[in-house]
């Protein structure tokens, strides 16, 4: 039989293979009862006593998601009960049953796909994406009502690729990722749970592959590569050999590379530079060390309030931030306060639909707007700080005015703590992220205030260009190899060094091994990227000369156009 | 009986006074007849007689408004002519007099109210707003059926304020700017025609005022504000006494400012500055000379280009451009190359909708990616050059790359045009636009290879501190007094002048009182502005010391903040 190539979102990167396992089927596709119950008093029991069983199997996941996922994980499980509490859901069964007869396995098949229906059709991906959950409620409830105990993706045996409509997120957050080789499903987009998980856990993962999934038939055999969000049905031996080679030669490259995880980034004339991590979560911290990580640079706190249907209180962020403390330790943990609107929303902020969301009210301008969320959040890593080495850094600052009223909160966070008699260190490193061309061409004034720059490259290239680089039409546009990028890059690193402070960059530049001898040769102080960069960067800047690349960078700085400065580099990197 | 106030959008500024005029009533208000007709034959005869008329009619007013407002003006009255010959309107009249036995006057009303509410339920303003062209091509047919002439505000002949639900754009075009002292519409938008041509014709309007419109009663006494979008019915004595001083002041104001509109603008210790003016339309060109303008600094080609439904071609863009060169004679013309995108619509150039359009497809971007497009418009631009004293500048210029493309574009066009023996003038000026982030940084290297620069602040500010003005959240953080964008407009001046080159300035700053010693202390050559600033700004310029300003402008840039600033302005100012 030919292999068979179909084609999905590749969520999450890696090279995949094997068996199929196809799980669960659809809610709406089991066979529905319809025979009228006698017993209207005994079918009200029986589903009585699953929802309470549904509810206590509820519980305990959260529990079981909390000690080995961290507290955020486990709030998606709690948004699972919050549903078998609505009043549109569980009452209306019963009702069905009172009023209809239905047997009860009906009543909970009908309700949940009503209902999940209606989560569908809302305006808001956060919602729609909650259909999930409640068909998986649903699902529970429908097992316990047929005598089974709850299948669990935690009891898979093999390795297997699991392939389903959809994973739940109880599904998710109980697969193990030494048996599960993969995942591919027919709907699901990046900003799933299912997405999210398949990353942080390292599972290849191609969402969203629609009606062609259907060509997959339990235990063939399949090869999917997570980059390119592709699945090979039953590949050819051809196929086979030549993704097994492509895995062998990453995994002989990733060993190779391993040597640098913990070696300090020094240059063969022995300039060192600190190479950082950014993480979302706690748990990614880990992973960062294990990269070799000698710190986090950016921690961004908005994964903690997202997805989700309510603020994290100040208890639950103080958790969140003490656990990364602690597991970096002595380290440097940079974390950066709310970072959300522009393309990230939070339902229960309800901010408002704008027209340029990237110039609109986002980051610090909301945390200045309601300086309560700022100060709660500022007092739990205050907190949070007698457990490491924390420093805080405010995103967006485009005015010395925004950055001293952050100081400001900051300041009474401080002395709220102090007041209360509770334990905090005083006086944390306090910085400014480098994003908005105002701050750069100030960066002079901004060096004589803050306590370091952190240069986010990301929305500094957007801004200074013009240009979204999530636009196709226009991404061409988007490349901080652009002489006027450099420009500012350089006049914030000199402004910073000329008061005697530092300069981090958290953009992807940092992690981005062409850039690495030019940004060697500006002097950049410190370098955050993702974790699996950090020991490719550390192999090359082991590599590197560093007056060499002072040269190198002074050459870049006279050339006019983006093409000369990659052709320039391009040739050093040789 | 008490005054009473009715708000609406104020489009137009200036305050009317004067009687009301209630304009035609709804189409769809008019009384139906509901009797069948028997002599079919007949029937369809009026109908294609009526029709006839209507299309006679319409050509007539094409070249009425051609010759009085301009060709572009003329194309919102062909516009009426397409729907005359369209499929669904017409021939689905005579389908309801012969199938259902209509009379033409009632086949009239439905299938106008019908085609209409399509439009009116389009997603896309443009179209949305050719409901009203639509409504009057039907109130046209139903006059002629009626026998009647086609009732005409062109043949009022006393001072009113027109109320109306709504003007078409016939309407529009035929109001004697004598006599009409205001409108009142019940709908209607900013970028609506009524609004538009309100606003090229200097009479107060309030659009959009809702049902509130049917508190007047013909020939109320209405004052009207139309900055402050403020329509009072029946004044009192005491109100009409506060507007008319208010009007009586504005009016000496406007006398005694008189006086310096045809001065040169120097300062007092004989530095002299170029005043200019923005324009839309060659009209406008008219009314910037009689204020005193020294020539156009920035004219919006794009507005030729809009509420239409196709491209203009080279030869319609070469006789609007001709015109404002003859308008002018000596005076320089800088005629900006099609900055269409952002939140310009073209409907014929089918633009995908942005995420965030400000950073997207638009201005020079897609006279690049459509480079027919912009070589057409630069050989019109080249034609009408041997008229006058025209130079050219591209806008949104991010890079020098783009630059040298558009430069080499018009050099095709100069090239193209000398082989078909077509008259031009070789070598025009050619300028850029600094209003990205990215050419303001590298405005040293842009001043050695073109001919002069034209700081647009309003987008180089929206950039610069990432906000959009339109967003009614962070609008408090748009502000050019900024001391970043102070330090890029310095930057870009000092780098042109070194070069020996000229630096305009066509954003809202350059005609706002407060900034006028400022951009005389950094040495602003040309200042473009709306053709209702240049007396006042000539008249501050005359009371200046550029010695002292200079001064200013070198303490301005030593400031932190924008209250600083503005303070430091403030003080001077007084």
């Amino acid at each position: 039989m030919a292999e068979k190539r179909i084609y999905g979102l590749g969520v999450s990167a890696g090279i995949g293979l094997g068996p199929a396992f196809l799980y669960r089927p659809h809610l709406s596709q089991q066979q529905p009862q319809l025979t009228e119950v006698q017993d209207i008093a005994g079918e009200l029991a029986r589903l009585q006593a699953a929802k309470e069983q549904c509810e206590a199997d509820l519980h305990k996941l959260v529990d079981y998601t909390r000690e080995t996922l961290g507290e955020e994980k486990s709030t998606i499980i709690k948004g699972q009960i919050s549903f078998l509490l609505d009043p549109g859901f569980y009452p209306e069964m019963i009702k069905r049953v009172e009023t209809r007869s239905y047997p009860a396995e009906r009543a909970v098949q009908e309700v949940t796909e009503e209902f999940a229906r209606i989560f569908e059709q809302m305006p808001n991906e956060y919602l729609r994406e909650r259909a999930a959950d409640i068909r998986d409620v649903g699902r529970r409830l429908l097992t316990l009502l047929q005598g089974g105990q709850q299948l669990s993706l935690a009891e898979l045996d093999r390795e297997v690729i699991i392939v389903a409509d959809d994973l739940t997120p109880s599904d998710t957050v109980q697969l193990n990722r030494n048996l599960v080789k993969g995942i591919v499903t027919r709907v699901g987009g990046k900003t799933s749970h299912t997405a999210i998980l398949a990353r942080s856990l390292g599972i290849p993962a191609i969402l969203g592959v629609g009606a062609e999934i259907e060509s997959i038939n339990h235990s063939d055999n399949l090869l999917i590569d997570g980059q390119a969000g592709l699945c090979i049905i039953n590949p050819e031996q051809a196929t086979l050999t030549e993704y097994q080679e492509k895995a062998a030669a990453e995994q002989l490259r990733l060993q190779e590379l391993q040597a640098f995880a913990h070696r300090p980034a020094c240059t063969v004339d022995g300039k060192c530079f600190e190479i950082v991590a950014n993480i979302g979560t706690p748990e990614e911290a880990e992973l960062a060390l294990e990269q070799g990580a000698e710190g986090i640079g950016l921690y961004r706190t908005e994964f903690l309030f997202m997805h989700r249907e309510q603020m994290p209180d100040e208890e639950e962020q103080f958790q969140a931030y003490r656990r990364v403390a602690e597991i970096m330790g002595e380290r440097p943990v940079i974390i950066r306060t709310l970072d959300i609107g522009g393309d990230k929303e939070l339902p229960y902020l309800e901010l408002e639909k704008e027209m340029n969301p990237f110039l609109g009210y986002r980051a610090i301008r909301i945390g200045l707007n309601q300086p309560q969320l700022l100060k709660t959040q500022l007092r739990a890593i205050l907190r949070a700080s007698v457990y490491g080495n924390i420093k805080i850094m405010f995103p967006m600052i485009s005015s010395l005015e925004e950055w001293r009223e952050a100081r400001r909160i900051y300041q009474e966070a401080e002395a709220d703590l102090k007041q209360e008699g509770k334990e905090f260190k005083a006086g944390l490193e306090l910085g400014i992220m480098v994003e908005v061309p105002s701050a750069a061409v100030l960066a002079a004034r901004f060096a004589k205030e803050v306590d370091f720059f952190s240069i986010g490259t990301n929305d500094l290239v957007q801004y200074t260009i013009a240009v979204d680089r999530m636009n196709e039409k226009v991404a061409y546009l988007y490349d901080y190899f652009h002489p006027a990028v450099l420009g500012l890059i350089k006049l914030v690193i000199d402004a910073a060094h000329r008061e005697g402070k530092w300069v981090g960059m958290c953009g992807s530049m940092a992690g981005d091994p062409l850039a690495a001898p030019l940004l060697v040769g500006l002097g950049l102080d410190e370098w955050s990227m993702s974790a699996g960069s950090i020991k490719e960067i550390k192999r090359i800047i082991a590599g590197l000369d560093a007056r060499a690349c002072a040269e190198l960078a002074e050459r870049a700085l006279q050339l006019n156009t983006t093409a000369e400065v990659r052709e320039l580099l391009q040739t050093f990197h040789h």
